[in-house]
């Protein structure tokens, strides 16, 4: 009798590429591809692309297929559909899993990326034996996956979690949504951007263009702006987190993306923020950590772990 | 053979009285008790009379007892203890659970009030076909129950749901808790009694006394300075409200208590504030209801719904 090794596919939708792996139980990548997004104006075209290469990778080894995970941006758990994604060619309402139940006779599971990277911590990563946490995205955008009784909270249409959509400032920077002060105007990539720019404004230095990548390699050289940065944009994320933990009361909340590569620089003043805004029940019980996902393969990783 | 009729006990322990009831399945509560709970400097003493009104109000008909669930403030659901409640002249950790299973051979439930009183809205009330919901209380003090995935939401540490406490404004008025600027500060019955003194003092008319019934009594007779209160009050929790959303998507949110029975006085902007400050992806989808449970009985049914 030959054993087959049980195997996930991960496929994670961005806005410019898409890539897959297959991924065994343990959390190892087997074989990986990736497909340009922008080159398939056409759902079914793209699904019928990604299907046969997920068909001659499976090919390539003894693998048993139990089910497909994608992480797509505004992706429905409930309806298996992406629903008016603005950064995808994809308009309107797009039924991606019927469309891949055509190519496969196994589950196919659909959530945002933020919620697949939640899965992927728990099942893989450092929240293997936790019930409830809280994971945040900070990259591009700021997004989250909100983990209660053991379980992703979907809500009732699917797109509970969009912390990074929490007004923190009524009357805020404005968002990309169409509202002002979400957090992610302030802890995304761009968001430090800006506040960097607000800094050097007032204190009327003369401009250059930076990135969030210049500010940490400014703020690691010792830049008091660009220290600062990091010290107002911790201060705006722990205060936000310190009300997260009053809906959910976490055990951890995860730091995963650009941002928290940043290490001390940005934990440092999150981790005191959020503790002194904390409302004294929780004081001391709430750990910040950062992600185990390895930065390049979450996406894939998070995928598959709703097969699981 | 005789069919007993299956009853649960719900016992709501409150700062000065302590009520509870026989519930049956439907929500009918068949007998009723007071005890002051100040009369009872210890806990084993009050809960020995607790029960042995329990056994006798059980000889009363032909009863089979479920099970008891108790709320109670700080009340934690894992450990079946009250914890630190400041309002209680028990001090410290009472092991509330254990001491009723001195008495009784059935199931005991423990949460805080209102976690009890959102799943007596569940087993009850207006979300029993909802999985996912929002309760809230607006009382002497702000408290909510979380509901995902049709359970309660008790976080890591079974504290989950304090939303009475997420800050609005961290420079805001000076809470109990110890913070500033919690959600409690503004829409609590309290919270509304100062919003009406700081517009009094603005206009520089004299003072009166003011409680929020008669802030209400004033707003129905047409006093601008009472209508306004509530609109302020309306906008804050509206928008307070709308970030909720952005946690765990609910199908709706139920207010209750004093100010809920308000009515359009504070439904009206509280919706308008909610409606416009949703995320896209969220508008038009979250009800705001008003709670159907009976104010006086609410907090021995959803005491009693824990055993369900």
């Amino acid at each position: 009798m030959i054993v087959q090794n049980k195997i996930a596919v991960g496929i994670d939708i961005g806005g410019t590429n898409t890539v897959l792996g297959l991924v065994d139980q343990h959390g190892n990548i087997l074989f990986r591809d990736l497909v340009k997004t922008t080159d398939f104006p056409d759902p079914q075209n793209f699904i019928s692309v990604i299907s046969e290469r997920i068909k001659s990778l499976l090919n390539s080894g003894d693998l048993q297929l139990e089910g497909i995970g994608i992480g797509a941006p505004n992706g429905n758990y409930f309806n298996g559909t992406i629903e008016f994604a603005p950064n995808l060619k994809w308009k309107g309402i797009v039924p991606l899993v019927n469309i891949f139940k055509e190519h496969f006779d196994v589950p196919v599971f659909l959530t945002n990326d933020a919620n697949a990277a939640a899965m992927g911590e728990k099942i893989y990563g450092g929240a293997k034996e936790m019930k409830d946490f809280i994971f945040i995205t900070l990259g591009t955008g700021v997004g989250s996956g909100i983990v209660t009784n053991g379980q992703l909270v979907y809500g009732h249409d699917g797109f509970a979690g969009e912390i990074g959509h929490v007004i923190v400032d009524f009357n805020g920077r404005p968002c990309g949504c169409g509202r002002k002060g979400c957090l992610e105007t302030y802890c995304s990539a761009g968001g430090i951007v800006t506040t960097m720019n607000e800094l050097i404004q007032q204190e009327g230095i003369e401009g250059k263009e930076w990135t969030s990548k210049s500010i940490y390699e400014a703020a690691m050289k010792g830049d008091t702006l660009a220290i600062h940065t990091f010290e107002i944009t911790g201060e705006i994320l722990g205060k936000a987190l310190a009300n997260s933990v009053a809906y959910t009361s976490p055990e951890a909340i995860f730091l995963f993306g650009g941002l928290a590569q940043a290490g001390e620089l940005i934990f440092e003043p999150t981790k005191q923020f959020l503790e002194d805004n904390l409302l004294e029940i929780y004081k001391g019980k709430v750990k910040l950590l950062s992600s185990s996902l390895p930065e390049a393969d979450a996406a894939i990783l998070g995928a598959s772990a709703l097969v699981w």
